[in-house]
Protein backbone atom coordinates (compact mmCIF):
# COMPACT_ATOMS: atom_id res chain seq x y z
CA UNK A 1 0.00 0.00 0.00
CA UNK A 2 1.46 3.29 -0.80
CA UNK A 3 2.31 5.55 2.05
CA UNK A 4 0.88 8.92 2.76
CA UNK A 5 4.23 10.66 1.29
CA UNK A 6 4.46 8.42 -2.07
CA UNK A 7 0.50 9.36 -2.57
CA UNK A 8 1.16 13.22 -2.25
CA UNK A 9 4.27 12.30 -4.80
CA UNK A 10 1.70 10.96 -7.09
CA UNK A 11 -0.26 13.24 -6.98
CA UNK A 12 2.37 15.96 -7.81
CA UNK A 13 1.60 18.13 -11.43
CA UNK A 14 5.89 18.00 -11.94
CA UNK A 15 7.61 15.68 -10.12
CA UNK A 16 11.26 14.82 -10.78
CA UNK A 17 11.85 11.66 -9.78
CA UNK A 18 9.04 10.14 -12.05
CA UNK A 19 8.84 6.83 -9.59
CA UNK A 20 9.48 8.71 -6.56
CA UNK A 21 9.61 5.72 -4.05
CA UNK A 22 13.22 6.52 -3.72
CA UNK A 23 12.66 9.62 -2.42
CA UNK A 24 9.35 9.07 -0.85
CA UNK A 25 11.43 6.22 1.53
CA UNK A 26 14.61 8.94 2.30
CA UNK A 27 11.78 11.73 3.44
CA UNK A 28 10.31 8.68 5.72
CA UNK A 29 14.16 7.66 7.18
CA UNK A 30 14.39 11.35 7.52
CA UNK A 31 11.53 12.13 10.31
CA UNK A 32 11.86 8.76 11.31
CA UNK A 33 15.24 10.21 12.80
CA UNK A 34 13.97 13.50 13.36
CA UNK A 35 11.99 11.61 16.05
CA UNK A 36 14.39 9.01 17.19
CA UNK A 37 17.36 11.70 17.51
CA UNK A 38 15.16 14.06 19.53
CA UNK A 39 13.85 11.63 21.55
CA UNK A 40 17.94 10.53 22.37
CA UNK A 41 18.93 13.52 23.00
CA UNK A 42 15.99 13.96 25.98
CA UNK A 43 16.91 10.60 27.57
CA UNK A 44 20.66 11.23 27.10
CA UNK A 45 20.38 14.31 29.49
CA UNK A 46 19.06 12.06 32.16
CA UNK A 47 21.28 9.37 32.07
CA UNK A 48 24.17 9.85 34.84
CA UNK A 49 26.70 9.09 32.55
CA UNK A 50 28.50 12.18 30.57
CA UNK A 51 26.50 11.78 27.47
CA UNK A 52 27.61 15.29 26.15
CA UNK A 53 29.08 13.67 22.86
CA UNK A 54 26.17 11.85 21.87
CA UNK A 55 23.61 14.36 22.69
CA UNK A 56 25.38 16.66 20.13
CA UNK A 57 25.16 14.65 17.81
CA UNK A 58 21.91 13.65 18.45
CA UNK A 59 20.92 17.48 18.03
CA UNK A 60 22.94 17.56 14.88
CA UNK A 61 21.22 14.50 13.17
CA UNK A 62 17.60 15.77 13.77
CA UNK A 63 18.52 19.18 12.66
CA UNK A 64 19.90 17.95 9.33
CA UNK A 65 17.34 15.11 8.73
CA UNK A 66 14.56 17.38 9.38
CA UNK A 67 15.80 19.95 6.70
CA UNK A 68 17.21 17.18 4.39
CA UNK A 69 13.53 15.48 4.71
CA UNK A 70 12.17 19.17 4.08
CA UNK A 71 13.62 19.55 0.40
CA UNK A 72 13.01 15.67 -0.71
CA UNK A 73 9.59 16.41 -0.11
CA UNK A 74 9.50 19.30 -2.33
CA UNK A 75 9.23 17.38 -5.35
CA UNK A 76 9.78 19.83 -8.13
CA UNK A 77 13.58 20.13 -9.45
CA UNK A 78 15.46 22.12 -7.43
CA UNK A 79 19.83 22.94 -7.49
CA UNK A 80 20.94 19.71 -7.77
CA UNK A 81 24.43 20.08 -6.54
CA UNK A 82 23.41 21.95 -3.57
CA UNK A 83 20.54 18.74 -2.91
CA UNK A 84 23.72 16.51 -3.15
CA UNK A 85 25.67 18.08 -0.62
CA UNK A 86 22.72 18.34 1.34
CA UNK A 87 22.08 14.71 1.24
CA UNK A 88 25.90 13.96 1.64
CA UNK A 89 25.77 15.95 4.94
CA UNK A 90 22.84 13.62 6.20
CA UNK A 91 24.94 10.85 5.41
CA UNK A 92 27.57 11.91 7.42
CA UNK A 93 25.42 13.08 10.47
CA UNK A 94 23.08 9.84 10.45
CA UNK A 95 26.74 7.78 10.46
CA UNK A 96 28.56 9.68 13.24
CA UNK A 97 25.06 9.49 15.24
CA UNK A 98 24.88 6.23 14.47
CA UNK A 99 28.12 5.29 15.53
CA UNK A 100 27.97 7.10 18.80
CA UNK A 101 25.06 5.61 19.64
CA UNK A 102 25.92 2.01 19.00
CA UNK A 103 28.72 2.50 21.81
CA UNK A 104 26.33 3.12 24.39
CA UNK A 105 23.12 0.92 22.94
CA UNK A 106 24.28 -2.42 24.95
CA UNK A 107 22.98 -0.16 28.40
CA UNK A 108 21.12 2.19 27.19
CA UNK A 109 17.94 0.85 24.61
CA UNK A 110 16.98 4.47 23.42
CA UNK A 111 20.66 4.33 22.12
CA UNK A 112 20.46 1.40 20.30
CA UNK A 113 16.65 2.23 19.18
CA UNK A 114 18.43 5.50 17.29
CA UNK A 115 20.75 3.68 16.21
CA UNK A 116 19.02 1.48 14.39
CA UNK A 117 16.95 4.30 12.92
CA UNK A 118 20.01 6.30 11.66
CA UNK A 119 21.67 3.57 9.89
CA UNK A 120 18.32 3.13 7.45
CA UNK A 121 18.55 6.76 7.04
CA UNK A 122 22.37 7.12 6.35
CA UNK A 123 21.42 3.77 3.73
CA UNK A 124 18.23 6.12 2.31
CA UNK A 125 20.42 8.72 1.39
CA UNK A 126 23.18 6.23 -0.18
CA UNK A 127 20.32 5.56 -2.38
CA UNK A 128 18.95 8.97 -2.79
CA UNK A 129 22.34 10.32 -3.99
CA UNK A 130 22.06 7.91 -6.73
CA UNK A 131 18.65 9.23 -7.77
CA UNK A 132 19.93 12.62 -8.14
CA UNK A 133 19.08 13.98 -11.15
CA UNK A 134 21.96 16.44 -12.61
CA UNK B 1 3.75 -3.97 16.80
CA UNK B 2 5.66 -1.34 18.54
CA UNK B 3 6.77 1.85 16.26
CA UNK B 4 10.32 3.36 16.05
CA UNK B 5 8.87 6.58 18.67
CA UNK B 6 6.65 3.96 20.65
CA UNK B 7 10.15 1.97 21.40
CA UNK B 8 12.06 4.54 21.98
CA UNK B 9 9.17 6.10 24.57
CA UNK B 10 9.41 2.66 26.27
CA UNK B 11 13.12 3.04 26.77
CA UNK B 12 12.63 6.44 28.15
CA UNK B 13 14.68 6.81 31.59
CA UNK B 14 11.64 9.29 32.88
CA UNK B 15 8.89 9.21 30.91
CA UNK B 16 5.82 11.76 31.11
CA UNK B 17 3.18 9.53 29.70
CA UNK B 18 3.50 6.18 31.34
CA UNK B 19 1.95 4.65 28.54
CA UNK B 20 3.33 6.88 25.63
CA UNK B 21 0.60 5.91 23.21
CA UNK B 22 -1.22 8.87 22.95
CA UNK B 23 2.29 11.30 22.77
CA UNK B 24 3.67 8.56 20.14
CA UNK B 25 0.85 8.67 18.02
CA UNK B 26 0.19 12.63 18.27
CA UNK B 27 4.15 12.82 17.44
CA UNK B 28 4.20 10.26 14.04
CA UNK B 29 1.22 12.67 13.33
CA UNK B 30 2.86 15.54 13.49
CA UNK B 31 5.54 14.39 11.23
CA UNK B 32 3.41 13.04 8.74
CA UNK B 33 2.01 16.51 8.48
CA UNK B 34 5.38 18.37 7.84
CA UNK B 35 5.99 15.88 5.15
CA UNK B 36 2.33 16.41 3.43
CA UNK B 37 2.00 20.35 3.96
CA UNK B 38 5.48 20.61 2.48
CA UNK B 39 5.06 18.54 -0.65
CA UNK B 40 1.80 20.41 -0.79
CA UNK B 41 3.24 23.93 -0.97
CA UNK B 42 5.35 22.51 -3.43
CA UNK B 43 2.84 21.19 -5.75
CA UNK B 44 0.93 24.15 -4.99
CA UNK B 45 3.07 26.58 -6.82
CA UNK B 46 3.06 24.45 -10.09
CA UNK B 47 -0.91 24.54 -10.30
CA UNK B 48 -2.00 27.90 -12.54
CA UNK B 49 -4.43 28.84 -10.16
CA UNK B 50 -3.99 31.19 -7.30
CA UNK B 51 -3.24 29.17 -4.63
CA UNK B 52 -0.69 31.67 -2.25
CA UNK B 53 -3.60 30.96 1.08
CA UNK B 54 -2.94 27.62 0.48
CA UNK B 55 0.34 28.05 0.13
CA UNK B 56 0.69 30.18 3.01
CA UNK B 57 -1.04 27.67 5.46
CA UNK B 58 0.72 24.94 4.37
CA UNK B 59 4.06 26.63 5.09
CA UNK B 60 2.66 27.86 8.64
CA UNK B 61 0.92 24.04 9.54
CA UNK B 62 4.29 22.56 8.15
CA UNK B 63 6.35 24.36 10.82
CA UNK B 64 3.78 24.13 13.67
CA UNK B 65 3.79 20.75 13.20
CA UNK B 66 7.48 20.47 12.94
CA UNK B 67 8.22 22.26 16.35
CA UNK B 68 4.99 20.67 18.16
CA UNK B 69 6.64 16.88 17.19
CA UNK B 70 9.87 17.66 18.59
CA UNK B 71 8.16 19.34 21.73
CA UNK B 72 6.66 16.30 21.92
CA UNK B 73 9.42 13.80 21.33
CA UNK B 74 11.04 15.00 24.36
CA UNK B 75 9.53 12.40 26.89
CA UNK B 76 10.67 14.06 30.13
CA UNK B 77 8.30 16.46 31.94
CA UNK B 78 8.45 20.26 30.40
CA UNK B 79 6.41 23.29 31.18
CA UNK B 80 2.88 22.61 31.06
CA UNK B 81 1.23 25.73 29.66
CA UNK B 82 3.66 26.35 27.14
CA UNK B 83 3.06 22.60 26.04
CA UNK B 84 -0.64 23.22 25.79
CA UNK B 85 -0.79 26.58 24.25
CA UNK B 86 1.68 24.51 21.27
CA UNK B 87 -0.56 21.50 20.72
CA UNK B 88 -3.31 24.13 20.62
CA UNK B 89 -1.66 25.98 18.27
CA UNK B 90 -0.82 22.82 16.28
CA UNK B 91 -4.68 21.73 16.30
CA UNK B 92 -5.76 25.21 14.71
CA UNK B 93 -3.03 25.19 12.34
CA UNK B 94 -4.01 21.63 11.24
CA UNK B 95 -7.56 23.08 11.43
CA UNK B 96 -6.68 26.28 8.75
CA UNK B 97 -5.19 24.15 6.55
CA UNK B 98 -7.23 21.04 6.34
CA UNK B 99 -10.31 23.67 5.61
CA UNK B 100 -8.45 25.41 2.71
CA UNK B 101 -7.32 22.22 1.55
CA UNK B 102 -10.67 20.32 0.87
CA UNK B 103 -11.43 23.14 -1.03
CA UNK B 104 -8.70 22.53 -3.38
CA UNK B 105 -9.44 18.72 -2.83
CA UNK B 106 -12.21 18.07 -5.92
CA UNK B 107 -9.63 19.11 -8.53
CA UNK B 108 -6.03 18.78 -7.14
CA UNK B 109 -5.16 15.09 -5.28
CA UNK B 110 -2.12 16.46 -3.17
CA UNK B 111 -4.37 19.09 -1.40
CA UNK B 112 -6.98 16.43 -0.79
CA UNK B 113 -4.28 13.64 0.40
CA UNK B 114 -2.89 16.67 2.81
CA UNK B 115 -6.08 17.64 4.11
CA UNK B 116 -6.74 14.05 5.59
CA UNK B 117 -3.19 14.07 7.15
CA UNK B 118 -3.99 17.70 8.66
CA UNK B 119 -7.56 16.57 9.70
CA UNK B 120 -5.44 13.30 11.96
CA UNK B 121 -3.06 15.49 13.61
CA UNK B 122 -5.66 18.07 14.09
CA UNK B 123 -7.61 14.94 15.93
CA UNK B 124 -4.22 13.53 17.04
CA UNK B 125 -3.79 17.36 19.35
CA UNK B 126 -6.86 17.10 20.76
CA UNK B 127 -6.48 13.91 22.31
CA UNK B 128 -2.58 15.02 23.40
CA UNK B 129 -4.37 18.08 25.13
CA UNK B 130 -6.50 16.00 27.07
CA UNK B 131 -3.13 13.81 28.21
CA UNK B 132 -1.23 17.01 29.33
CA UNK B 133 -0.04 16.52 33.18
CA UNK B 134 -0.38 19.86 34.45
CA UNK C 1 18.25 52.66 9.93
CA UNK C 2 15.80 49.70 8.93
CA UNK C 3 16.77 46.30 9.89
CA UNK C 4 16.85 43.73 6.71
CA UNK C 5 13.64 42.06 7.90
CA UNK C 6 11.92 45.76 8.12
CA UNK C 7 13.39 45.84 4.44
CA UNK C 8 11.71 43.08 3.68
CA UNK C 9 8.31 44.32 4.99
CA UNK C 10 8.46 47.67 3.25
CA UNK C 11 8.73 45.87 0.04
CA UNK C 12 6.36 43.12 0.35
CA UNK C 13 3.27 43.51 -2.20
CA UNK C 14 0.35 43.23 0.46
CA UNK C 15 1.65 43.45 4.20
CA UNK C 16 -1.01 43.10 7.10
CA UNK C 17 0.45 45.46 9.30
CA UNK C 18 1.13 48.26 7.65
CA UNK C 19 3.81 49.80 9.99
CA UNK C 20 5.74 46.29 10.24
CA UNK C 21 8.03 47.87 13.18
CA UNK C 22 6.51 45.62 15.65
CA UNK C 23 6.02 42.38 13.74
CA UNK C 24 9.85 42.97 12.42
CA UNK C 25 10.67 43.60 15.97
CA UNK C 26 9.32 40.07 17.31
CA UNK C 27 10.99 37.80 14.31
CA UNK C 28 14.26 39.13 15.27
CA UNK C 29 13.77 38.47 19.51
CA UNK C 30 12.66 35.07 18.47
CA UNK C 31 15.70 34.12 15.85
CA UNK C 32 18.36 35.85 18.63
CA UNK C 33 16.61 33.75 21.01
CA UNK C 34 16.93 30.14 18.64
CA UNK C 35 20.63 31.71 18.77
CA UNK C 36 20.96 31.66 22.39
CA UNK C 37 19.14 29.03 23.12
CA UNK C 38 20.73 26.58 21.22
CA UNK C 39 24.35 27.93 22.19
CA UNK C 40 23.18 28.04 25.85
CA UNK C 41 21.88 24.58 25.69
CA UNK C 42 24.89 23.03 24.20
CA UNK C 43 27.00 24.96 27.18
CA UNK C 44 24.63 23.26 29.77
CA UNK C 45 25.27 19.52 28.67
CA UNK C 46 29.18 20.34 29.55
CA UNK C 47 28.49 21.42 32.70
CA UNK C 48 28.77 19.26 35.49
CA UNK C 49 25.57 20.56 37.61
CA UNK C 50 22.46 18.05 36.14
CA UNK C 51 21.27 20.43 33.66
CA UNK C 52 18.46 18.35 32.31
CA UNK C 53 15.59 20.87 32.96
CA UNK C 54 17.29 24.19 31.60
CA UNK C 55 18.64 21.74 28.40
CA UNK C 56 15.10 20.69 28.14
CA UNK C 57 13.94 24.29 28.60
CA UNK C 58 16.29 25.73 26.03
CA UNK C 59 15.87 23.22 22.97
CA UNK C 60 12.03 23.49 23.23
CA UNK C 61 12.09 27.35 23.35
CA UNK C 62 14.40 27.42 20.32
CA UNK C 63 12.28 25.09 18.32
CA UNK C 64 8.69 27.47 19.82
CA UNK C 65 11.27 30.65 18.83
CA UNK C 66 12.06 29.01 14.89
CA UNK C 67 8.77 28.72 13.73
CA UNK C 68 7.40 31.69 15.12
CA UNK C 69 10.02 33.90 13.66
CA UNK C 70 9.27 32.23 10.76
CA UNK C 71 5.16 32.64 10.16
CA UNK C 72 5.33 36.19 11.54
CA UNK C 73 8.38 36.51 8.84
CA UNK C 74 5.56 35.64 6.42
CA UNK C 75 3.94 39.00 6.13
CA UNK C 76 0.53 38.04 4.39
CA UNK C 77 -2.28 37.62 6.08
CA UNK C 78 -2.84 34.29 8.01
CA UNK C 79 -5.45 32.34 10.30
CA UNK C 80 -5.59 35.00 13.50
CA UNK C 81 -6.51 32.32 16.17
CA UNK C 82 -3.54 30.08 15.16
CA UNK C 83 -0.82 32.83 15.14
CA UNK C 84 -2.25 34.26 18.44
CA UNK C 85 -2.11 30.82 20.40
CA UNK C 86 1.73 30.58 18.08
CA UNK C 87 2.77 33.50 19.45
CA UNK C 88 1.27 32.88 23.20
CA UNK C 89 3.32 29.40 23.42
CA UNK C 90 6.47 31.25 22.62
CA UNK C 91 6.02 34.26 24.93
CA UNK C 92 5.39 30.82 27.73
CA UNK C 93 8.10 29.20 26.26
CA UNK C 94 10.42 32.11 26.63
CA UNK C 95 9.31 32.52 30.28
CA UNK C 96 9.91 29.38 31.43
CA UNK C 97 13.22 29.72 29.67
CA UNK C 98 14.12 32.88 31.27
CA UNK C 99 12.76 31.08 34.78
CA UNK C 100 15.43 28.16 34.25
CA UNK C 101 18.32 30.49 32.67
CA UNK C 102 18.01 32.73 35.89
CA UNK C 103 18.50 30.24 38.61
CA UNK C 104 22.20 29.52 36.61
CA UNK C 105 22.84 33.06 35.64
CA UNK C 106 25.42 33.85 38.65
CA UNK C 107 27.65 31.11 37.78
CA UNK C 108 26.93 30.27 34.47
CA UNK C 109 27.04 33.46 31.77
CA UNK C 110 25.99 31.71 29.15
CA UNK C 111 22.78 31.07 31.07
CA UNK C 112 22.72 34.85 32.23
CA UNK C 113 22.96 35.88 28.35
CA UNK C 114 20.77 33.45 27.45
CA UNK C 115 17.81 34.84 29.77
CA UNK C 116 18.32 38.12 28.64
CA UNK C 117 17.56 37.22 25.19
CA UNK C 118 14.01 35.07 26.42
CA UNK C 119 13.05 38.15 28.49
CA UNK C 120 13.07 40.46 24.81
CA UNK C 121 11.36 37.76 23.30
CA UNK C 122 8.56 37.59 25.71
CA UNK C 123 8.28 41.14 25.82
CA UNK C 124 8.28 41.54 22.23
CA UNK C 125 5.55 38.58 21.83
CA UNK C 126 3.17 40.29 24.11
CA UNK C 127 3.34 43.47 21.92
CA UNK C 128 2.77 40.70 19.06
CA UNK C 129 -0.11 39.66 20.57
CA UNK C 130 -1.81 43.03 21.02
CA UNK C 131 -1.07 43.61 17.00
CA UNK C 132 -2.49 40.48 15.61
CA UNK C 133 -5.41 41.91 13.20
CA UNK C 134 -8.47 39.70 13.54
CA UNK D 1 30.54 45.79 21.05
CA UNK D 2 30.30 42.11 21.13
CA UNK D 3 26.76 40.91 19.76
CA UNK D 4 24.42 38.27 21.33
CA UNK D 5 25.61 35.27 19.78
CA UNK D 6 29.67 36.48 20.33
CA UNK D 7 29.07 37.07 24.01
CA UNK D 8 27.24 33.25 24.30
CA UNK D 9 30.37 32.39 22.98
CA UNK D 10 32.88 33.95 25.26
CA UNK D 11 30.96 32.30 27.70
CA UNK D 12 31.12 28.66 26.57
CA UNK D 13 32.82 25.97 28.74
CA UNK D 14 34.60 24.75 25.44
CA UNK D 15 34.57 26.47 22.61
CA UNK D 16 35.84 25.00 19.15
CA UNK D 17 36.83 27.95 17.93
CA UNK D 18 38.86 30.01 20.14
CA UNK D 19 37.96 33.51 18.58
CA UNK D 20 34.55 32.29 17.85
CA UNK D 21 34.19 35.93 15.92
CA UNK D 22 33.95 33.83 12.10
CA UNK D 23 31.40 31.10 14.02
CA UNK D 24 29.44 33.83 14.99
CA UNK D 25 29.38 35.87 11.90
CA UNK D 26 28.14 32.81 10.20
CA UNK D 27 25.50 32.14 12.54
CA UNK D 28 24.17 35.48 12.20
CA UNK D 29 23.99 35.38 8.65
CA UNK D 30 22.29 32.29 8.63
CA UNK D 31 19.43 33.39 10.63
CA UNK D 32 19.40 36.47 8.75
CA UNK D 33 19.06 34.23 5.37
CA UNK D 34 16.22 32.16 7.10
CA UNK D 35 13.97 35.68 8.09
CA UNK D 36 15.03 36.68 4.12
CA UNK D 37 14.10 34.20 2.92
CA UNK D 38 11.05 32.60 4.58
CA UNK D 39 9.86 36.82 3.64
CA UNK D 40 10.54 36.63 -0.09
CA UNK D 41 8.54 33.33 -0.54
CA UNK D 42 5.79 34.43 0.81
CA UNK D 43 5.90 38.24 -1.12
CA UNK D 44 6.93 35.79 -4.25
CA UNK D 45 3.33 33.65 -4.14
CA UNK D 46 1.28 37.00 -4.15
CA UNK D 47 3.37 38.15 -7.34
CA UNK D 48 1.24 37.64 -10.84
CA UNK D 49 4.34 36.14 -12.36
CA UNK D 50 5.23 32.39 -11.95
CA UNK D 51 7.47 32.53 -9.37
CA UNK D 52 7.74 28.91 -8.52
CA UNK D 53 11.33 28.59 -8.82
CA UNK D 54 12.26 31.82 -7.07
CA UNK D 55 9.78 29.88 -4.00
CA UNK D 56 11.24 26.88 -4.52
CA UNK D 57 15.08 27.77 -3.87
CA UNK D 58 13.94 30.47 -1.04
CA UNK D 59 12.10 27.69 0.82
CA UNK D 60 15.48 25.45 0.71
CA UNK D 61 17.86 28.20 1.42
CA UNK D 62 15.49 28.87 4.09
CA UNK D 63 15.93 25.71 5.53
CA UNK D 64 19.10 24.85 4.73
CA UNK D 65 20.59 28.09 6.66
CA UNK D 66 18.49 27.09 9.95
CA UNK D 67 20.05 23.81 10.13
CA UNK D 68 23.33 25.44 9.47
CA UNK D 69 23.05 28.47 11.82
CA UNK D 70 21.92 25.77 15.01
CA UNK D 71 25.03 23.51 14.12
CA UNK D 72 27.20 26.42 14.56
CA UNK D 73 25.24 28.07 17.22
CA UNK D 74 26.79 25.07 19.35
CA UNK D 75 30.36 25.85 19.97
CA UNK D 76 31.33 22.57 21.39
CA UNK D 77 33.53 20.43 18.88
CA UNK D 78 30.94 17.84 16.46
CA UNK D 79 31.78 15.67 13.51
CA UNK D 80 34.22 17.49 11.38
CA UNK D 81 33.35 16.26 8.10
CA UNK D 82 29.70 16.34 8.15
CA UNK D 83 29.79 20.01 9.53
CA UNK D 84 32.06 20.83 6.64
CA UNK D 85 29.06 19.07 4.43
CA UNK D 86 26.26 21.24 5.67
CA UNK D 87 28.41 24.24 5.22
CA UNK D 88 28.91 23.49 1.50
CA UNK D 89 25.56 22.77 1.60
CA UNK D 90 24.61 25.91 2.70
CA UNK D 91 27.10 27.84 0.77
CA UNK D 92 25.49 26.14 -2.62
CA UNK D 93 21.38 26.92 -1.30
CA UNK D 94 22.45 30.74 -1.26
CA UNK D 95 24.35 30.96 -4.53
CA UNK D 96 21.24 29.23 -6.17
CA UNK D 97 18.99 31.38 -4.54
CA UNK D 98 20.57 34.71 -4.97
CA UNK D 99 21.10 34.10 -8.30
CA UNK D 100 18.02 33.48 -8.97
CA UNK D 101 16.77 36.23 -6.52
CA UNK D 102 18.65 38.68 -8.73
CA UNK D 103 16.76 37.90 -12.14
CA UNK D 104 13.64 39.37 -10.64
CA UNK D 105 15.88 41.77 -8.51
CA UNK D 106 14.73 44.51 -10.31
CA UNK D 107 11.74 44.88 -10.37
CA UNK D 108 10.57 43.28 -6.84
CA UNK D 109 12.18 45.13 -4.49
CA UNK D 110 12.18 41.77 -1.37
CA UNK D 111 13.93 39.77 -3.98
CA UNK D 112 16.67 42.41 -3.93
CA UNK D 113 17.40 43.02 -0.56
CA UNK D 114 16.97 39.00 -0.01
CA UNK D 115 19.96 38.62 -2.34
CA UNK D 116 21.97 40.65 -0.69
CA UNK D 117 21.14 38.66 2.32
CA UNK D 118 22.21 35.14 0.62
CA UNK D 119 25.21 36.98 -0.58
CA UNK D 120 26.41 37.96 2.64
CA UNK D 121 25.82 33.94 3.97
CA UNK D 122 27.56 32.75 0.80
CA UNK D 123 30.32 34.34 1.59
CA UNK D 124 29.79 33.72 5.80
CA UNK D 125 29.87 30.16 4.63
CA UNK D 126 33.16 30.20 2.68
CA UNK D 127 34.91 31.99 5.26
CA UNK D 128 33.52 29.54 8.08
CA UNK D 129 34.46 26.13 6.10
CA UNK D 130 38.05 27.58 6.30
CA UNK D 131 37.93 27.53 10.01
CA UNK D 132 36.61 24.22 10.25
CA UNK D 133 39.15 22.15 12.58
CA UNK D 134 39.03 18.62 11.45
Amino acid sequence: MATTIERMFESHPLPTDTDGSVTAACVEACFECVQCCTACADACTLEDEDMHKCIRLNLDCADVCDTTGRLLARASHTDAPMLRAQVEACRLACVACADECERHGKHMRHCAVCAEACRRCAAACERMAAAIVP
